[in-house]
């Protein structure tokens, strides 16, 4: 089962959009045991179009589709199909009834040139699209599937979840993949492979496991693959295997089934009813707005200080005068206040901080760009670090919050210990 | 002149990694007058990597290939252009000197397997990446050109501004392309168009203008374009015409040459000698965030509180109580008072506050999710402003912060007239 993707847009192809559908799709065709044998970005050109479509069938069993189905004259991507499998179009109810249903709830009126957004090929299945009012549009032609989706990263996310990776997987019986990740933390990669050794060879032929290094921490990917109609077993499989690894590693375990280390810090707040405030020079908001980026944050979240003044660190977080003038504001003293200051004035249970030189300017001999001190609060101690980047400031940004996130993970749970059976 | 782009790795293919690389190549190619006609991502497999090669190589001038560089054994992009070339590889002095300097750098011994980096294809002209490891790869091929970079977005992006696009622009004589982008505030699209009627009549007809909306703003965007050898020609047309729009609408005119909003209010705030700080609930630290992820922040942002709770609110920025038990959090008179409260209490001139629903959570029939003021303080007055979004979070932290900034642009540029001549 082999898959290509074609994502059409002039907005793609002279890259004033990035292409972020391409990645999401892969992610979901893969997960759902359908591999991905390329994907191309064409312009709004009814021969490139075609010309790529029929590439596409020749290469792979299913072509998905997106762009180019808006209601203006440069969208030609429903007109082009149709013409492709010999089609004509119609009004379709169902389709009409959804864009009324869209105009409607955004008090517009329904105009002509909307109305036509209601119309598909005869010869496709109309896949109705909740979201938005181009109807999404699945063709079967010579025992492999074409679909049309819209570009809109939102609609063709949910479309994709609810209805075409389900009717792919459907059709074609596809193989079921059932994926479970692991957390693990407080423990190298070796002592854990032999403390899980004997847990590993009894796990059934079906499961396969892969250790996947992150920041900080390690996961544990366990994939079941079996049989269309086995997937209730598959599932049972997974969860035996990880009720199983509980009682042997269930010390180290810190998280399940997260992608990301904020998405971990959440579930850990969370999990121990604790909160959290943060204080930030060198990232600048960026830890305050990876936790609120994700709805909920409210629960553990109190708030926090960017200080990228001394004046700040002094004023708003209780950083000493005389600390600042000693050892200067990237150092081990400052990042400590302003980790302790920024729990006991926002009112915590935990407190992270960092200081930094993030570049490209700002280094000197003895604190070079990259430069970075953090620490983490707790009512009960104060941990911090000295991290070491490069000059790149995205990417000395990006490895500074990590560590932040890893080492407030281990102090919550060393602070919250898992009795192991 | 017709490109293609060419991205080879299992990691895009399999969507781990968003391909940024084919929008940034896009957008440098297109700046540089060279047409996009496609672009693919392939897997690190010899036989996709040949068919697509020849494949480009018939539908385009340029084909620039990114990945499969490294030194491991699934990265075989070099091997194959090499037979796809019928060349053989050679030990190049010039990257292997590049390879030692980088190695010697980082502490590293050389390894065999990392010489192994020096080595291209005896048919190419190595083009030396001084970021990397990785040399980069240019092949004269039957009239059309192939270049080969690594996929590291950094070096990629380097290669190509100082060596790939001169080198195309030189080889292929391609016509120049000078553009210059002149952001407008405080003025209708139409009421501008009538204004500056008689100068963009006058302008020279190698001089196109283009009106792009942005939130809150106009782009006027200048594009001269003429043949390879009228680079200082055009450079002069767009600089008269630059310095005759100024008399016109000089008191409109808020920026050049920048792209984005966080990147104008950086450009204002310096150009007027003034600081800033922030008070953020619904957007959360990403206010705070956009502005230091770009270097030189500090030389007009103090700093910012994410007063996520109201606990925060009251303690950090002074918001009543009362106030917030009469009006809420979400409410006029709190966003005012973030607002004037970071201005005082952190010391800047002039300050931003923001709080609302972001969702998809919190919402209530008066307050829906979405619902969002936004306020800007100087030191005579505070301005705020009701906005109503939609229930997803991450569209609505966006767009409050293109209004923050939008808002502060014109209180500031208010502050500090431009007198017209």
């Amino acid at each position: 089962m082999k898959a290509t993707i074609l994502n059409i847009g002039d907005e793609l192809l002279i890259g004033q959009v990035v292409n972020t559908n391409a990645s999401s799709m892969s992610q979901m065709l893969i997960a759902a045991g359908i591999d991905v044998c390329g994907t191309f970005v064409i312009g709004d050109r009814a021969d490139d179009i075609d010309f790529y479509l029929r590439h596409c069938i020749e290469r792979s069993d299913v072509v998905l589709i997106t762009g180019g189905l808006g209601p203006t004259k440069d969208d030609i991507t429903k007109k082009t199909l149709c013409d492709f499998f010999h089609s004509e179009l119609y009004e379709n109810q169902e389709a009409l009834t959804n864009v009324k249903r869209i105009f409607d709830a955004r008090g517009y009126e329904l105009t002509p040139i909307n109305r036509q957004q209601a119309w598909v090929p005869r010869c496709c299945t109309m896949v109705n699209n909740i979201l938005g009012t181009a109807p999404c549009m699945w063709f079967d032609y010579q025992g492999k599937v074409v679909v049309s989706m819209p570009g809109v990263p939102f609609e063709m996310v949910n479309l994709m979840q609810t209805e075409i990776i389900p009717r792919l997987q459907a059709h074609f019986r596809t193989d079921q993949i059932v994926n479970k990740n692991i957390l693990v933390q407080g423990i190298g990669e070796s002592f854990l492979s032999d403390l899980i050794e004997p847990w590993e060879l009894s796990l059934p032929s079906t499961i396969r496991l892969a250790y996947l290094p992150q920041s900080g921490m390690l996961k544990l990917r366990l994939t079941a693959r079996g049989s269309h109609d086995d997937r209730a077993l598959l599932q049972q499989q997974i969860d035996r295997a990880v009720a199983e690894l509980y009682p042997i590693a269930g010390q180290y375990i810190v998280g399940e089934d997260l992608e990301t280390l904020p998405e971990l810090v959440a579930y850990t707040m969370k999990r121990h009813h604790a909160t959290l405030a943060t204080a930030e020079s060198c990232t600048g908001g960026a830890l305050a707005s990876q936790l609120t980026a994700m709805a909920g944050a409210s629960e553990y979240y109190r708030g926090g200080v960017v200080a990228y003044s001394n004046e700040v660190k002094e004023c708003a977080l209780g950083v000493s005068h005389q600390t600042l003038l000693d050892h200067g504001a990237v150092s081990e003293e400052t990042v400590r206040q302003m980790a302790e200051g920024a729990r006991s004035r926002l009112g915590s249970d935990y407190a992270v901080a960092t200081t930094g030189i993030a570049g490209p300017g700002g280094g000197t001999p003895q604190k070079p760009v990259g430069t970075v001190w953090i620490a983490v609060a707790s009512r009960q101690q104060t941990v911090a670090r000295l991290l070491h980047f490069g000059d790149r400031r995205a990417q000395t940004i990006e490895r500074t919050c990590n560590a932040v996130w890893s080492d407030l993970i281990k102090l919550v749970n060393q602070n919250n210990p898992v009795k192991p059976l």
